[in-house]
Order: C-alpha cells, then structure tokens, then sequence
C-alpha cells in the first residue's frame, strides 16, 4: 500500500511560520501526496508553487465551524476555485442538520451545484464533525452529502472536541458504499494510526504530521 | 459600575442545543446586555428575536481562523449587515500582520470602508488573536486597527491557545489611547475576572458565562 497516495498534507494553522505553505507544498511534491490542504487566503500560493506538479490544491470552506450562511460558503467556494483549488472540504451546519435537516440538505445541494458549475472537475468532501454527532446523526449527514453529489465524506475539521476514529471511518464507509470517499481527519499522527484508518475504510487521509506516516 | 452594560453575550458553538440562539437573546434583553455575539448563520434569526429590544447583534467574520481572503471576509460582512447585524467582530490575518504587513493594513482598510459605505453606523472590532502574538505584533495590530478606523480591538477569538489576559488588556489599552474600544474575551469566567479586564482598561467583555458575572 502506497501510503502517500492516501494523504492530504495539510497546514490550516492561524499563526505559523513564514514558509509554512511553501514547505508544505515542496514536502507533497517530493514525496508524491495526493494535494496539499490549506487555509483559503493561501490557495493561490499553493496553487503558484505547485505549478507543474501533480499534487492538487485543497482548502476549506466555512471552516471550522459551518456557522456561516449559505451565501457566504457559496462565495467562499467559488472564491476559492477562481484561486485554484482543485478540491473543497465544506465543514456542514450542524444546528441545521440537527434543527432543520430539510435546510441543510438545500444548502449542500447548493454548494454541489453551484461549484461543479464553475469548475466541473472540483472534488468536493463535507466534513460532519463527528465529536459532536450522534451514530444517527453521522449517518444523517452522509447520507444528505452523497444524495447532494459530494466526492466524500470527512470526519472531522481538527478543531472540534475529538478527530477520526476507526469508528466512525467504519461507520461512515458502511453508510456510502464502496465508490463514494471517506477522508479521515485530525489525530493521524503515526503510521499505525493511518493504517488503521484505511482498514476501517478511509480512501484519504488529512494529516499535518505526515512526513512521520509515511515510510523513510 | 453596571456590568451588563459592558458585556456581549456570546454564543459561537458548532453544536450546541436548539434554542440556544432564542436563551441568548431573552436573557440578553432581560439582564440589559450590550448586545448579543451568534455566528453568521444566526444573525438574522437573532435579530428577529430581538426586534424593538435595544439590545445590539454582533457577528464574527472570517472566525475563528482570519485565514480567509478579503474577497471573502468583505463579502461576509456585508451579508451580515444585510442580515441586520449592528457589530462585526473581524479576526485578523496573522500570517498577512506579520510577514505582509501592508497587505494587512491594507486589507483592514478595505473591511472598514466597505463595512461603513453599507451601514455607516456599524460598529467594527478587530480581533488580534493575542495568544499567537508578541508584544511587538500586538502593538503594530492595535495601530493598524485605529488608523484602518476600527472602533475596538478584541484580544481574543475564544478558539485560540489563550483568552484574555490583564496584561494584553492594558498593553492594548496604552496602545490606543483613552477613546477607541478595548474589548476582552476569551475566557472571563467570574465576575472578578470581569472586574479586572475593565479596572485594565477594557470598555467591553465578550463572555458565555454572563449570567454568573452579572450581580443577581
């Protein structure tokens, strides 16, 4: 198993060092990551030295606390494909799933079509925050995300109370069948963790610690 | 000293239960807050509530991260006004502060502008994240804040390593001089901590924990 193929090298950090995302993005191009994932204000510098390479350009949408309205996250979206993302990782309302499910599946409608329509090839992932939902809930959510046309399905922003578990990963690739994608997220510091991951059912992995993952 | 008067009653979860928003409002009018601080997706619901109240609605943009761009950020202030907030609470760029500080003043000025061109009686506060920054860097945010005309600097988002501590509040205050707004948040918990963000200058408290600061 390839492990780097797997992962989404990853820095959404509020502070941090000057070359951070340059170092981020050298790092996925030399070992072969899948894209790299970061804070929108940085896609089009990811995306400039990136330039050439393989490795896709990630970043986040209403990140991380999907307290934002719809017209908002639309805006970001398209905002950031115009940068260059390549791929979006929408973190869902959670008060709207739970309070008004009929609500938050519109939106999502509305943040698949609305971004497909710009840029038809943008893969676009719904993170759900797992810490903070019931199993009911998760499979609420993945289910609203695949009929709404998301790529995959992520478990969790690193920024809430708890990241992925195996669990969950198990749970949610249970949920979406084989073909959809399950990104697992926050606390995948080892190899052993990110292997874990992957046999419980993750087709990708967000990892910041991610030169530690893979094989030296 | 009326310590309602100071404070913005502040519910910004992910989570939380169903009729926290309409809990936040009642007991905002009730006790004579200075306003109420939800998350965007919440202004308007907010506003309804408090509709012939004099209690103000403040929102958060570009929270907790400020790792949006100013495309976006302009764009959530101006959905936010829109849906009747009185008060925005921006988070800064830190990355932009500290190695492009132009573009970050200049990214200041742009939200003000824009924000008071939509509603010139908008009251703007800027969120330095203090836990992330030196002493220097707290200094030249405070400056840039003002001379962008910004009415309040606010030391923390809440979601950062740190809150509010007394030596931030007075650094900010001796930075800004007598009029502009110091706002404290982020961990006021007790009425004595409410107590010594004012006696260090603060002229506004964002707290969760009102109802216990507040003499009852």
């Amino acid at each position: 198993m390839e492990l780097a193929k797997y992962i989404d090298h990853t820095f959404l950090g509020a502070s941090g060092c000057h070359d951070a995302v340059e170092r981020l993005c050298r790092e996925a191009a030399e070992h072969g990551f899948c894209a790299v994932c970061v804070n929108p204000a940085e896609v089009a510098r990811a995306k400039n030295f990136l330039d050439g390479s393989s490795v896709k350009v990630c970043t986040v949408i209403g990140f991380p606390l999907g307290q934002n309205t719809f017209a908002v996250k639309k805006f970001e979206a398209l905002d950031a494909i115009a940068n260059g993302a390549d791929e979006l990782d929408f973190v869902i309302n959670i008060r709207l799933l739970r309070f008004d499910p009929e609500a938050c599946e519109k939106e999502l409608e509305g943040l698949s079509l609305s971004s497909r329509a710009a840029k038809p090839s943008v893969v676009l992932k719904l993170i759900i925050e797992c810490c903070y939902l019931t199993d009911d809930e998760k499979v609420l959510a993945c289910r609203m995300a695949q009929r709404a046309g998301f790529d995959f399905v992520k478990t969790s922003t690193g920024f809430g109370s708890g990241g992925a578990t195996a669990e969950d990963v198990k749970l949610m690739r249970e949920t979406v069948g084989p073909v959809m994608g399950v990104k697992a997220a926050g606390g995948i510091r080892t190899r052993e963790d990110a292997e874990k991951m992957i046999a419980s059912g993750a087709s990708r992995l967000g990892c910041s610690a991610s030169l530690e993952i893979i094989p030296s």
